[in-house]
């Protein structure tokens, strides 16, 4: 038999591929979905069934893409007004060559998750493997927060019900195996391990070591951002999303082409690591790195216009294509052939912005040159240590909060290693504003070198050095 | 932080790759091992450590032709005169990045052998996986008949008090890595799953299920066969073996060259399945199917004269030599360009093998034609269900007992699924029997058909799906 | 700039991709088209344009599947009722980046055939490349007998002006870029080199050394085949071929699954190699081995019913699968998982097939057994040298012709290695055929043997070694 | 038979596969040479001899490196003090496969030049393909400068026979397979077109239209550049270069280690584009972008001791090191793991360098700052059009000639597109400059601007589109 764990990097995504006999099985599939047709085709495998885990909010699940594409069957938990798919009971079974799945109802993230148990009978009639979904990960617990702040407390107390008298009983020695990994936009403490078991889950992850209060209290409190894009994500897995057939191929463009198709309003955004971008971009470009697409994509790009890319590297097309297609944005309207550079050698200008080592930011500050920090890290991490007199906006809210940045002071941009703060500072820059700077290594930078950090009274920094791990790769 | 399972195919081998932060190890590299060179390089890691847990009797070590590419130092278990690497003491502690790693000495399959436990300290610090070498498997433990008859009590005991004190005590969440999965020569009941842990193990595997007394009886009851190449194989292990540097490339021969290399003493095996075999090879040459070479070459092939290979498609090249590498065989003349087609082309004589429906069988029984039939499978499979009458010799034997069949007699080959039954009827071939068919679909065909099988009084049919499904793979 | 020529192997088709600044353009791509837009892709092109030479005949053209992906427009030669595309005229003339191809009518294979000229002003005016379809090989000319024989003398005269007044004169530097190479139908005589000029064919080509009364006579008296499915060909490529999406996957079959679909009607084809085939097979399969479907499924297998492969090593479905789309076939109904052996694993029977060695096949005719000696080559081969008394049809024929073969007496059949006659050999056993055998090695082992041949009088054996070489592939 | 050209980029450098029945040659192989032995591996191909046209001056020649490999003979043209391989004479012949291929010594580049003639003599004795070296080119012919200034009037005129005489003479028919494409540094002008023919060049190649006169003052009047590293490879070549056995694997380094290798007296190479050089890098690193490793590492970098590496994307490693093997730099200490962003997340300072867009260069110039505009291309480029007051050092030169660069005023480096300038830049800032500006797009962007330009009395540009293509990769 097979089960192999499929990564959507970038959204920190596991799906499931699950094969035994002739017969095999997907749990969660993304939406570029040929990787589970491929492994069915190696593997001489028929991909029967398709399970959803729940309807997912970060992403554009890929169940319709793949039922399309091998005629499998799509089951989802109870509960919603699904278009597409079978809705099942909790305790329903299924086979899949010799191996016998069980859907486990598990509310709480949200009111339709359903976990999925796997049995070898061959081996014997235990539960070997759980499909957990968003209720438990490794490190962490789904989050709450979907439905509003109403629901919360309902929802983190069916959460740990579930956990707690659903799967924990299940047994020590089984394995898990979640939606997510760390960075996932899903859960903020998720451990950068790809494997566990409930036994490990039961002594290692602090969210089952709580009570029950301790933990509804510790979910109200999470503190998690809803990105906007979660809305129509969740719309078109509720609906099924329209079909992709097969993966665009967006042309390249020259220079003149690119420019040409920014003047009809599509939307720029230059995945060019901050070194780069600080040197010389587009202007009006967005500044998102390759590898923050998955998780800011959706915080600020139209879907009702064509995205350009200027990408540092051709190579890196796919790529940023697989993220975009993820996130549901369809209409890719092309690449500038050859990267910034085609863009210079046309003669064309470009716009600069200003790079600060975090010794000259200690530089200005001591100074006091008038410059505005401006931190654009998560509430939590801004709570966990911050420059003294910074102004704290989360990067997805600056560009509806810009007003708030004083318009006419130069303004440094800062937050955990300088790839945010990228963000924000191209969103200042099409905002209007003449003397952006963004602070290279940012925080990490500013701490390795021990300068003065204030923090919120009453808050610890984070001792989960997994967290801190994670984080820094943005 | 990465943990790879690296599965050599044919020898259902695994070794592991562990990494964090900038450092990585590899717990029993296999001799081909670019595969953890290019590991690393692609992950950014350096490979500091190697770690074996125990001398391997059934492949080539690679630790030293690892240590030579990477300079990473080479650990084993205590008690053993090796000429190279370091040995450790139990409990002897080292750091992969941040991740700790214990030796935990858990004699029994061999007396120097080590599981390592690694732990997460960012996670906790409970043990989170186990590599258990060959000391516990996924549905079974290590043999403990290697040092012969004598030692093999002391062995098991030792191996359950391993198990039993040392392993399970770490706890059910445990993930189990051992050194082996289904269709390995290191155990027969090994499941067809690679994932396990502590508790499932303790709950499933039949092994673990026994007292100490019934343990020590069932281990000594196993009638596992013990190859020829075993005692190389272990030599090489303890001494180093010869390093490669790269992976040679045997000249492909046109059908002249061949025949001239034969007749210089070369020997020739033939890697096509059976009804290829059957059709038409080359006289003098074995008959073992591609996927049978990691399993049967060691009992066959000689180490001093090179090898020749008749391939069914070219491209199977790589890995006929790969499997052949791994067992030490580092002196591989040549292959037969375009395959027995260009022997025959070439207007050489083909020889043929009859090859049998398990029907064209049954006839000739039942009219008492006067045929051999030849069981060449293993005595458990044996004690299991066998055709009346027939005779039975282990395939690996069969070559020193050739003389016990009877040479004037037409001869009918017979194992699982007739690729064992084709190795032997080129044994016969090869011996001088004039008169020899193999039974195509053997044992497996035979029952479908529900033809009648005789068992072993006492012997029960294994129960056991999973060790039937492993054995149809021969 | 880029120039790549694309092979589809089986077909000896080359399809071209012409590159310059960010625009692409493709000549006569296959039907299996992704190959395109990946250059495109890798090589940031956009692709603009699609020419092809000629409605082709012996495959199904790709522009259609092309021009879906990527928006290009189709162009094609004058006076045939496209239904898709433009027609253009000659001398009409195209940009692709800062090349400039111009299109040259060159009737003679077929009515609208075209070549394209190549030039790349960055060097000089001149022609460089000529795209020359089946106009011109290198090493012969197209044929010109597809229209049938009262057509064949006016086109064998357009042909010979086609090139001696307007390629010709291009210019002994220009390079050739034909449609095919050794081993397509569409020529006997290709050489199996890809690369030549306008000034090596003067010099080497026997077809242009003669003049046009020669080259006509010599035209007429070619004697090509002409398979049944050139006639679907034609009206596949004049009417714009079903679209494909993306490639099929045929699931996987269980030997109960794929008996199932048998007995509803579905053909089974078994791409195994002579020997494997002999050794054991399916009852009612066709044989043909997997490098020959291009050559002979459009012989054999009919349109209208799914065809179910046997293949030799499950990883030969993705070849086999193309091999199909490119003639037409897109109702591949599945593949028998596991080959052969699952079928007579599961207890199934199987049929075999006597294989002879030339030694054998002589030993028979020696002694005066009654054997027919089926003959299955071309009619130029047969004229060149056959075995005396031997009947003669070619392989395409067989099935129609079947009843000439005498069904009472044990038939042994006869091509150039094997292949072709393990086809026939297939076809004799579907026709109720008891006694059927093929000779491995066939007219090559008898040759290199000694043994004695006739020769058709007048006839001479081709001094063309490339003719052989190619011919030996079958 | 096969006939595939290998190219290896950066160096724009052409080797040959040939092969024919079991047999292979490789003409000029390249250093990291796996290549060869996986062509001839797939293709079930023995390589048998390997033929060098000249002694290679602008890299390391592979040879020895793949007969160690493959045991194949090494053969080179006469007259000079091989210490490794056969010299060969004039006319000498040999056999792969079917094909015949014979020695024609032709200097002129150098005095042991020899071009190799390939013929198929089943198609024709003729000439089919001639592997000319550093004889002719598609659209140049070879330097002829490289003995110093007195030599070069008699080499000129040997190449002006060796071309009209022994090669011209072959037919215009022959397929042309120099061993240069666009962009190497052994000709300036080559067309960037892959393919051509004796008669294309007779046509179209600027050098074969003038008589010998004129060809020997171009010829002197050429104006290459003569790297310091030609005279190593040059003795490297002679002698046998160092085995590599197998491409090393540089470790990964954290942003300490890295630091602490560069205190140890280690060299930095930044391999990013000029953005992002200019937006951060660490302080005495070259700025060399990845490409232009092949061209320019040898006029800068050290052979002693270690070069780090500083790359743009971790994957770019395995190119960087193949280029900097074919060169001859062996020891590489080391990468930056993660880039730069390693480097200022851990607080270390980074240094920047000023970027100028046209616009800027321009208004600056206007207001007249006080900027010395430092111009670093080629003489020729030069000569065609530079910047009013522009001071012109070539790159390659500005290390030996940095004190000419005034001290105490600001720089703006220029070249074609601003990827030299960077290079030049690093090298100012090396030697202490304090305000160092890299001009993007230089004059490439300033020309599409329609800025002015200034050109050397009697200068014209040059109206070979090609040779503007070529100059546009720097």
């Amino acid at each position: 038999m097979i089960l192999e764990r499929i990564k959507s990097e970038g959204l920190a995504h596991n799906s499931y591929f699950i094969g035994s006999g002739v017969e095999a099985a997907v749990v969660d599939p993304r939406r570029d979905c040929q990787v589970y047709v491929d492994q069915a085709h190696q593997k001489g495998l028929r991909i029967k069934h398709i399970f959803e885990t729940h309807r997912n909010e970060d992403y554009v699940i890929g169940s319709v893409e793949l039922k399309t594409l091998t005629g499998a069957d799509i089951y989802h938990g109870p509960g919603l007004p699904w278009r597409y798919g079978t809705t099942l009971t909790d305790g329903q079974e299924f086979r899949v060559g010799r191996l016998r799945l069980t859907a486990l109802h598990t509310p709480g993230h949200t009111d339709e998750s359903v976990s999925y148990v796997l049995a070898d009978p061959a081996s014997g009639p235990e539960a070997t493997w759980i499909f957990s979904g968003d209720t438990l990960f490794v490190g962490d617990a789904g989050r709450t927060d979907l439905y509003g702040p109403e629901e919360a407390p309902r929802l983190a107390s069916a959460l740990y019900d579930s956990i707690h008298r659903r799967i924990l009983p299940l047994g020590d020695g089984v394995i898990l195996c979640p939606a997510h990994g760390a960075g996932s936009v899903c859960g903020g403490r998720i451990a950068d391990r790809d494997e566990s078991t409930i036994g490990l889950e039961r002594l290692q992850n602090p969210a089952l070591r709580m009570n029950k209060d301790e933990f509804v209290s510790y979910k109200l409190t999470e503190g998690l951002e809803r990105p906007p894009y979660f809305s129509r994500m969740e719309r078109l897995n509720l609906d099924g999303p329209p079909l992709l057939g097969r993966m665009p191929v967006p042309p390249p463009l020259t220079a003149t082409e690119f420019k040409a198709e920014m003047e009809q309003g599509s939307v720029a955004v230059d995945t060019s690591l901050p070194p780069a971008f600080g040197g010389a971009h587009i202007k009006g470009a967005y500044s998102i790195w390759l590898g923050g697409l998955p998780g800011f994509a959706g915080w600020l790009l139209p879907y009702d216009v064509p995205i350009l890319l200027v990408l540092e590297d051709d190579s890196h097309l796919e790529m940023a294509l697989r993220y975009l297609i993820r996130l549901g944005y369809d209409k890719v309207g092309g690449y500038l052939l050859g990267g910034i550079g085609s863009w210079y050698n046309a003669g064309f200008p470009v716009e600069k912005l200003g790079l600060l080592s975090v010794h000259e930011l200690k530089g200005k500050l001591d100074r006091d040159e008038g410059l505005t920090v401006l931190d654009v890290r998560g509430g939590e991490e801004w709570d966990e240590g911050h420059i003294e007199g910074a102004q704290h906006i989360y990067v997805g809210h600056l560009e509806e909060r810009v007003s708030e940045v004083p318009p006419d002071r130069p303004v440094a941009t800062l937050c955990n290693v300088g790839r945010r703060s990228s963000i924000a500072a191209s969103i200042l820059l099409r905002a209007g504003h003449q003397a952006v700077h963004n602070v290279l290594g940012s925080m990490t930078a500013w701490r390795a070198e021990g300068f003065p950090v204030t923090r919120k009274a009453g808050a610890v920094r984070s001792g989960n050095a997994l967290t801190q791990a994670s984080r820094s790769a943005d």
